[in-house]
């Protein structure tokens, strides 16, 4: 069974502030043209996303340069809604990848979605940094709530990989099972991915 | 094991002829912003991408309207360089998932790419529509060539999804693999996909 981790994007699927908006414009019409097509025009953060290290890391990695198996594999998926002291005795296995569950995604649309959501102290990244994952995803627009982010220059200077805007996690909280996050194939600082859990 | 079947997107990656070209730009600059991000525009049927029937068939479905379990599944390979009639004799699996190895992709950014390449007929067409396939997926730039479509139409008129520019398919051909096939996640004719095999 899957489960779609993915929000839908379109023109009202909410940006970053100061990130670039998402324009849908149609390029062929089925009843004049044939075919029907359009042409999209996203940022990189839009929406369901991958982090790479050259988003916030002098000189890292763009997303194309990581081998397939770090987009795949075993994964948890961690009730953080009450803060990330849970992370430590949740039992990370090394290599993995692990899901926070914020409960954010309830507040998707709303203005507080961006303006107040709860973040992982650095002693926490630098906890997760000694698990080796593959892979650190969420339920919320960012990892870091401060200017210099903190919290992304931790785990990508360290080669995790980092998924925001995540949606319906609560069901995968306690569960075991296969993530998928899969990013289009762009030599850039991130890209939109669809991302499943296999249960 | 994974094989990446997609190709790379980037203003060079080629466009089927009319098709709106892509578009890459920077938006936040590192040293400037504190991150690096991108606005990227390309066609919903740019570089390895899913057709929907919206595509080609009047009040079909758009992609986000099926199942994540018709994205992923198990899948062969058969090769068809030397024509389509392998396909009948090739023990083809009810439900399941068929990539056409044309070799059309070692000739992705030559001109003969969109100009000779192998085509099924409607009569195979039809057949794999009694096979109830989830998906076809090819490593050329069109299921047809011709300009009324008649293949298009058959599959998707079936709600048969059709996967376009796949690459690295050779080492599949004969092989039994699983197929992950996930577009991001857009309610439109197509989308944009990354496309691995596990093995």
């Amino acid at each position: 069974m899957f489960i779609d981790l993915s929000v839908l994007l379109n023109e009202q699927t909410p940006v970053y502030p100061g990130d670039p908006k998402t324009a849908i414009k149609p390029a062929g019409v089925l009843a004049k043209d044939g075919w029907c097509d359009h042409y999209v025009s996203v940022g990189t953060h839009v929406g369901t996303h991958i982090d790479a290290p050259m988003h916030m890391i002098e000189s890292g990695k763009s997303l194309d340069k990581f081998e397939l198996d770090r987009f795949a594999g075993s994964a948890q998926c961690i009730d953080v809604s009450d803060g990330f002291d849970a992370v430590k005795t949740a039992g990370i296995q090394e290599g993995g990848i692990v899901l926070f569950c914020t409960k954010m995604s309830d507040k998707y649309f709303d203005k507080a979605y961006y303006e107040n959501y709860p973040v992982m102290s650095e002693e926490v990244a630098n906890y997760l940094v000694t698990k080796k994952l593959k892979m650190v995803g969420l339920d919320a627009c960012s990892v870091d709530n401060k200017d210099d982010f903190p919290i992304h220059k931790i785990l990508l200077g360290n080669d995790i990989l980092i998924i925001e805007n995540l949606t319906n996690m609560i069901q995968l909280i306690g569960k075991e099972f296969k993530l998928y996050a899969l990013p289009i194939k762009l030599g850039l600082d991130g890209a939109p991915a669809r991302v499943v859990a296999e249960l």
